[in-house]
């Protein structure tokens, strides 16, 4: 191996950062099974996991445990690591239980009789081992009892990805987290030691793939596919693969034009298929287990299929044909809009577009290419409906997009935890299928049946010393695993299990915590753009208000506010957006008293004198809404004000200080916006409050 | 000398792309005067002249003259080069015109008699020889009837400047037409034979200084002021001070901290000011006749003397102390005001910020300090008023700054001829002595008589094959320095002269470039932001129409339109900027009814149902104007059009393909701005035009 992975004091380890367990009796419970680790496989993944079960049991019970290969089943203890069916946990394991783990799945169970006392971790395959033995570890970090250490876990969802937008200058596109750990001036980082705590940390939340360069594949990315980096980026893959992780690579449709000095990249045309085809070999001949491409194609000024007139099927099944023999996958964005819209065309709605675009093409596509669904029609607004294509595409494999980086919802300076956003997108009822036809049912393979279904997260991470720049956004991350591993956990489990492995079980602490993590979004939505409003940010960084900064750009992204009311009707009677998701839904976001008032703003145009269901017109509810969010953020500093002292000093002011600029920004939200509604109705606020003319 | 200069046929030489004269008569006429070239000066300067000259009639008559040193005043004919005072012109020239000849001046006197035909030329010094000779050149181009080239020139003012924005990257901030001709990848270019040709253009229209880097001086460019760049700048300067242009360079105000590795740069510090004396000897012993600094100080992130508690004047005056010796000037910009104003601060007022940081300091500044003072109060708009410190500082030296390079007035995409703009600006009576106390009689030193005034033109220039992008562009450099020379030529004249030299007389070439010359600012104007509005320009780049863009910034550029009204009160009822004036501007600037039209939302907060002396309200003046704006850019193309044959097919499709895509971001400025009133006064247009909703 390339290095043995180790600590390392320039940055932290978020959630794996160990620290001695305290309560004794506890100690006292475990300690019991600790005498050695025994490896029922002799391989690298198994001698990895080991050595990580190893050094995390040092840390929080200081036991030194000898690691050995061969187990003997009358020793005195023991956490055993093996497959589900080695021989000789036979006698352990039933038939049942074999069968009940999958692929990547684990089962632990615990064995406490008078001599035999174990702890068994037993996957499946070599893929499983890691998941466990994290799963263990931090079991054992929330002190949970012996008996409840029973489980068989098996993730839900079979693709489970984070994109990383990071481009070869080291630059991150929508990163808020210092530098690359992969690329810097135009070449791959041969940091491997950063890599590697990266894939701890990833394999501890159960990610099982990750794209290392951004979507938008300009220059030298385009090269990542040849030799000129593919041996660099095998010594990535060889990181990655010990904890389970395949790497993938976006690609840029018109390779075969940049690189394959080809005069087309149509993907009917022999030469093009023939160029695909050497370089997934070469590809392959380099990284045994590539995942495969990512593909933006025909968007944003990214080369597609489109430019032949050819369909998305055509470019994304030729791409999959050559990578099917390999085991590899292809997955495709249904990020496709015009993005020259003109602002005076108000019958193009960009929200309508990836429905148009993909649900013609549904069945069409292999069985090894996956369509790339971002969560919502735009663009991760703080909050946007559920994309009609999930339970549009029942014979397509399809994957849920989350952003994990916040480039909408306050680039981790402002505090946003985004998991009970995603949760209730996860728990949307899209009833395709009838009542019960969940998007997390979708995403996970199960409603249609499919072979792959999973989620991609664009990553939130970078070169800083807390890796995610804010340190209560590492919480996104962990979150983004988690449910993608299991999106039917509740959504403060996930956040307090979080909370606790990062900062402790003290009751203020995670009390407090918790209570930021899960009311977070909610203010942010409130002091920026609320009702499903969207949009009014400033155009290209995206940080801060700018009512009117899209309102003339070519982006397909208007609200249209004039002096009586503000929204784009995408009713039927409107664009006509709405006819896209199915029954009950049509019929409830199409009429403007029943349309969730979230949403209000995102289907219909609304008078500023509309009465929202408490009473309040439109106009008040947004001065209401803009003064209580920012006022909520003093909420947000008590919270943390009050665990001074119960935090690690660095990490506390840290956090304090970017709180501190988040109510200075969130004022700066909450009076422009206001200003520019009472600007644009004259009508005041009726408590009086300050409202700049 | 590094070489000699010869035409390039990689860029155009503008209006000194010198064609044969084709009428005979006048060709017959002064051929007699052409049978050699005297130089009664045995030096660079008149050696360079008469090169100058001898490449030029061989160009304009196709005549081979020699050239000669000496002089044999029975000779039949020839050019005389020399100084007013040369023994041997005493028979030519009186003692009255040889007193009225300055220091750049130069005269031409046509000696015809029966056997001695002569034209002198003769200067002062060996400055204005070059002045002469160009300006000999083109009065022969123009067929200028040989009496009448008897003439005696002298420059108005003594400064006429270039400022270049050039980075040492080789980008130009707010330049459109290429990259820096003097600077590439950090470094200098030894490309001197552009340079060559840059400095025969500047010398034919008269400028006698380039300051050849950004104001905002970082990086690098703060260590032009050293040896690791002074050998290549002496190169530079050598080809320059052949045509009578000096090199200044633009400074860091915090150079000692950044260079010297000082703690300070407080221009009271005595290690301080040893440490710039060095410098500046450094600099001399390089060029000997280095103009001086030109320095942005305290003013948009630039550090300066208010770091340390010290005035303008403290730090002006410490820089000029070290140049007196040397005859170098210190150039400070009045360009001073706080850029991070709160947008709901109405009481802080950009536009009174000059006048309040400088006119306290009127008669502190050193001899050799001058004041560069933008024409306007803000920055560049398409129309603001003059300045209100022209005209306070009665006791300082004063430089008009113009921009030539169109940051706010179409990027040279769309055609804007800025010399009528100027010339109101320099013909406007600022009162502070009493009528007739014009602007340019300020800024040509006289008002006041100080020895130093002139004017300062951010240059439009770059390495592209026209120059300045727009090929109509070059006449806003033309114009520059024709006003500098004599800010009382009429504008047509100057206009009608530049069009001549670069197109030919053709009737219709002349008649129509004019008129799309003395129109198009008034066309730009109507369809932007009339009424002295500005500022509606998207932020950062400043390219095309964004009505709130600087609305919420901290700036200072806001014209808080509400649903009532538009504009900043800045009478003496609002912010008090009126005040800064003499009388009578004053009273008109404070009265809504006797205001200037095209000032009057830069003055007044004015209701959209408010009457224009015509009879309109603002709101219909506003969609008139943006209406008849964008038609009238389709008279400016038809003018263009009608001269194709009649113009080089590769300079029409040039322009013409600029005019079309000024068309179609007139038809975006009108659209959203008409939009923007429309949604914000809920108010239709009179006509029933189309107004997007």
């Amino acid at each position: 191996m390339i290095l043995l992975s180790s600590s390392n004091p320039k940055y932290s380890m978020c959630w794996l950062s160990y620290k001695p367990i305290e309560k004794k009796e506890y100690v006292q419970e475990v300690e019991k099974f600790l005498e050695q680790i025994v490896l029922l496989e002799k391989n690298i993944y198994f001698q990895n996991a080991g050595n990580e079960l190893k050094k995390a049991l040092g840390a929080l019970f200081g036991t030194e445990p000898r690691l050995s290969n061969s187990v003997n089943l009358y020793m005195d203890s023991g956490i055993i690591l093996g497959k589900v069916t080695n021989e000789k946990l036979n006698i352990f394991i039933t038939e049942v239980e074999k069968e009940a783990v999958g692929e990547e799945g684990f089962l632990i169970k615990v064995i406490d009789e008078n001599k035999r006392k174990y702890i068994i971790v037993a996957s499946k395959s070599e893929k499983g081992i890691i998941y466990g033995t994290f799963h263990l570890i931090n079991k054992f970090r929330l002190k949970t009892g012996l008996k409840e250490l029973n489980c068989i876990e098996n993730p839900k969802a079979s693709l489970r990805i984070i994109n990383h937008w990071d481009n070869m200058d080291g630059s991150i596109e929508r990163g808020y987290a210092g530098k690359s750990i992969f690329f810097t001036n135009g070449r791959i980082k041969r940091n491997y030691k950063r890599i590697w705590d990266y894939a701890r940390l990833l394999a501890s939340i159960g990610i099982n793939g990750v794209v290392i360069n951004n979507v938008n594949v300009r220059d030298k990315a385009i090269w990542l596919i040849t030799p000129k980096y593919l041996n660099d980026l095998s010594k990535i893959a060889e990181v990655f693969r010990l904890y389970g992780i395949k790497l993938y690579l976006s690609i840029n449709f018109a390779s075969p034009i940049y690189i394959g000095g080809l005069d087309t990249a149509d993907p009917l045309d022999k030469n093009v298929q023939k160029w695909w085809k050497d370089t997934v070999k070469t590809i392959y001949s380099y990284i045994p287990d590539f995942g495969g491409f990512l593909v933006k194609a025909d968007s944003e000024f990214n080369p597609g299929p489109y430019v032949y007139g050819r369909t998305h099927a055509d470019g994304a099944n030729m791409l999959a044909e050559e990578l099917l023999p390999y085991g590899g996958i292809v997955i495709w964005r249904a990020f496709v809009y015009n993005c020259l819209q003109d602002w005076r065309d108000t019958k193009t709605d960009r929200a309508k577009a990836a429905y148009d675009n993909f649900k013609p093409l549904d069945g069409k596509f292999s069985e090894n290419v996956i369509l790339q669904i971002k969560y919502g029609p735009m663009d991760f607004q703080v909050r946007e409906p559920v994309s009609p294509l999930f339970g549009a595409m029942e014979k397509t494999n399809q994957m849920m997009e989350f952003q994990i980086t916040q480039e909408y919802t306050g680039q981790q300076i402002h505090l946003c935890y985004l998991g009970t956003l995603w949760k209730e997108i996860l728990e949307f009822d899209t009833y395709c299928k009838g009542k019960g036809s969940y998007v997390k049912r979708i995403v996970d393979g199960s409603l249609f049946g499919m072979k792959y279904a999973g989620f991609a997260g664009v990553s939130n991470i970078g070169d800083s010393i807390n890796w995610t720049g804010h340190d209560l956004a590492q919480a996104n991350l962990w979150t983004f695993g988690k449910l993608a591993w299991d999106p039917d956990r509740k959504i403060e489990d996930i956040a307090r299990e979080w909370t606790i492995l990062t900062f402790g079980d003290d009751k203020k602490v995670v009390d407090n915590i918790l209570w930021m993590l899960l009311n977070s979004h909610a203010i942010y939505e409130k002091y920026t753009t609320p009702l499903g409003l969207g949009w009014m940010v400033n155009p290209g960084h995206h940080y801060g208000p700018n009512p009117e900064g899209y309102e003339y750009s070519k982006w397909g992204t208007y609200h249209r506010a004039d002096t009586k009311a503000i929204g784009v009707d995408r009713t039927s009677r409107g664009t006509g957006y709405t006819l896209q998701y199915h029954k009950p839904w049509q019929e409830i976001f199409d009429d403007i008293n029943k349309c969730p008032e979230e949403l209000l703003l995102f289907f219909h145009r609304v008078p500023y004198d509309f009465r929202l269901k408490n009473g309040k017109t439109l106009i008040q509810f947004m001065y209401d809404s803009h003064f209580e969010g920012a006022e909520m953020v003093d909420e947000l500093i008590k919270k943390w004000e009050d665990l001074r002292g119960k935090i690690d000093d660095e990490i506390f002011n840290r956090v304090y200080e970017r709180l501190k600029m988040q109510k200075e920004h969130a004022i700066e939200w909450r009076d422009v916006i206001n200003t520019y509604f009472y600007r644009k109705t004259g009508i005041p606020d009726e408590k009086g409050r300050v409202i700049y003319p």
